[in-house]
């Protein structure tokens, strides 16, 4: 890989299952990237980074959502959500990535949103179905990922929410316009 | 029942199985009314009302949504949720029903809404589970209608989402707020 030294950085920051998580994910999304005519190394950046501050305080990532105003709402929610937004906060800060396409895909990456570049689609996708990855349906959501690009990002979103809702749990509301979005987009292609 | 002047009406609006399926929605409406404390009078009027433009002409029922100033984002979801909002206009402007909460009732039978009362998550509910209802899980959702409201009523709308999402149909924003009210509050009183 290219950024080897952003990913020893990584290495410092989290447990080794997590680690080679996170290598699975920017070698998924460098392939996903040169298959969908996509820039394979701002895929590698995203894919190292998208997790660099899940192991980070929680009263910490708390400060950060509220003194860099991001959307409140956040709070409301699972604090397993807050690492996306501030992973992009601390990949522009610290790390200095200034593209705006890398920072986004980081700051999805947990949530999806309405609107998603194919950047943020490939970190999304390449989060869920890296080779470590072992969920019941898991070999389903990969080969979709070889064959379309939305097809593939509309079963992972739809696979998280229901996941979460079998689960009992809130979905916070980015997951849900992310589906509707793509089911949108996709019903108006078909007319 | 006591308002069979209304259930007459019904008849000639709905093919047989729906007015089978009317009435025992409105059944079921009086039974959980009063093992919850609500009105059973109320109960059997929005369930009976519920479904009175089921079978109405599309464009009318559009032309009601534009002309009432209704949501908008209506018409940008399949035309089967269409009937709840404008049987509900037609419930107080044909039927002249005043009462607020049946007309929230019958408004938002089909999606479910953050912040439901009482009789609007009892017709939710009684349109899913009445006794002719027929699919995989509902017995599940009638035991649970037995024992606790909010427990129900999460289970009736997590199956109706999932259920959409697996069948890769758009979900109304109503259901989701739906779901995640429910889930907070339960959440919050859990603390």
């Amino acid at each position: 890989m290219k950024f080897e030294h952003l990913l020893v950085q990584m290495k410092e920051r989290m447990p080794e299952k997590r680690y080679v998580h996170t290598k699975g994910v920017a070698m998924t999304a460098i392939r996903l990237a040169k298959r969908y005519g996509e820039d394979p190394e701002k895929a590698e950046i995203a894919g190292i980074l998208h997790d660099s501050v899940k192991y980070a305080d929680k009263e910490w990532l708390k400060q950060i959502i509220i003194s860099e105003n991001m959307d409140p709402v956040l709070l409301e929610f699972h604090h397993e959500l807050w690492h996306a937004p501030v992973g992009s906060y601390v990949a522009k800060h610290e790390f200095k990535i200034e593209d705006e396409d890398i920072l986004q895909a980081i700051k999805y990456h947990t949530t999806g949103r309405a609107g998603m570049s194919n950047l943020e689609k490939i970190i999304y996708i390449s989060d869920m179905i890296e080779p470590n990855r072992q969920f019941f349906g898991v070999e389903v959501l990969r080969e979709k990922a070889e064959k379309d690009l939305d097809d593939s990002m509309i079963s992972c979103i739809a696979h998280s929410i229901t996941f979460l809702i079998e689960k009992r749990q809130s979905v916070y509301p980015d997951s849900f316009h992310c589906y509707n979005d793509m089911m949108q987009k996709r019903g108006k292609v078909k007319e």
